[in-house]
């Protein structure tokens, strides 16, 4: 009998905003496996902290942060590998995963070069589109509504007609296009329907009116636009 | 001091898919509210129930299932009063909501009539979307991918418009809508693209590609529809 791989969704940040099953998998896994960024501590690891079994081996699989992909791949090929050996000898590994394992999370590399071989599963886990929208109390979506997740690394172009096709938008990997997109609300007069949430749920959660937003937008940061001013009543 | 009007997401279904926080929040509440369709049972209500306190007040806000939008209105308005007249007392009122409070939940109807007055606080929660993606262990989006959220009720040519402009497409509200939606379906050439998910995490769990689907989808069903043969390596 080989192991399972199980992605565990951690969601967006505040250790009390994983499921009670996610607590439950990480406190009985013997083998972890999570993602850090180019050396960075694991963010994933850290929301789970509290659960983590004392004497639990860890596979941190190091991410580097390239514009090309290949030394990415090969950085989920060697993790993929060294996971596949526990599974081959019949453990569970419990992957942990920022937000919710299918919805840009990098459990999905893991899943593609191991779920040919070995038994998978995915816990869902609170999205951090979720979690903005709560902390600004803002619907995503309500009755007829249409929501759109865009990374702002789309062209101006598909940005525009997103924001044109559905009453909510949720804009992700602001980044080096928080300037660009800035400017294309403002010019669609959308500015005072945007809301900027950062590290939503942690301590230093910053939730503000576009106007009012800073310049630069830290890795996890999103835009909510909302073109409804009362969509729930 | 009056209390906070507080909504919880119990998540899509399964009593442990509840976050730790929802979990302590309905523990701790003296004072619960609820939708109820129709004079069905709760299914939020049933999701939280191992964590109720006894003795625990419960306000079942009972909400009519007609085409008119008035009746449901008017019992929100009824429900918003009961719920009220404990905050003004300076006790905290605990929402329960199925999903996230701000995906197409009921709670953003209290939340309208309440929070000119009271304090509020939402505990996001794992949507229906997740958890059927977890089920499909179907990518919603990775890196460059858009995603929407479309309800079936649209016309034909919104939803076409929706399934060309992004790789992941999750429809909800199938319900009458579901023959037509399956014939675009068939049409646009998504047939073997499309994967039927009904009453997620829940004991009768369902997943099939949609040639396999049942002729009739239930209420809680949604078709999750991803052009990216393997959108994940």
């Amino acid at each position: 009998m080989t192991g399972r791989l199980i992605g565990v969704g951690v969601g967006p940040g505040a250790p009390d905003l994983l499921t009670l099953r996610a607590a439950r998998l990480i406190e009985d896994a013997r083998v972890l496996a999570y993602p850090t960024l180019a050396g960075s501590p694991s963010f994933a690891r850290s929301i789970a902290a509290a659960h983590v079994r004392e004497g639990a081996e860890e596979i941190a699989i190091d991410i580097p942060m390239t514009p090309a992909r290949e030394p990415a791949q090969a950085a989920y090929d060697a993790g993929a590998a060294r996971i596949a050996t526990r599974l081959e000898q019949g453990q569970d590994v419990v992957c942990l995963c920022e937000g919710d394992p299918m919805f840009y999370g990098s459990f999905m590399y893991l899943q593609a070069r191991l779920a040919p071989r070995f038994a998978t599963e995915v816990v869902p886990g609170v999205t951090s589109v979720a979690a903005a929208a709560a902390l600004a109390r803002l619907p995503l979506g309500a009755r007829e509504g249409r929501i759109a997740v865009l990374p702002a690394t789309l062209p101006d172009e598909a940005l525009r007609a997103g924001f044109q096709a559905h009453e909510t938008v949720a804009l992700l990997k602001l980044g080096r296009h928080f300037p660009r997109v800035r400017a294309l609300l403002e010019a669609l007069g959308l500015t005072d329907r945007s809301t900027y949430v950062a590290r939503a749920t942690l301590a230093e959660e910053l939730v503000l009116p576009l106007a009012q937003a800073p310049a630069e937008a830290p890795y996890f940061s999103l835009l909510l636009v909302s073109k409804d001013s009362d969509p729930w009543l």
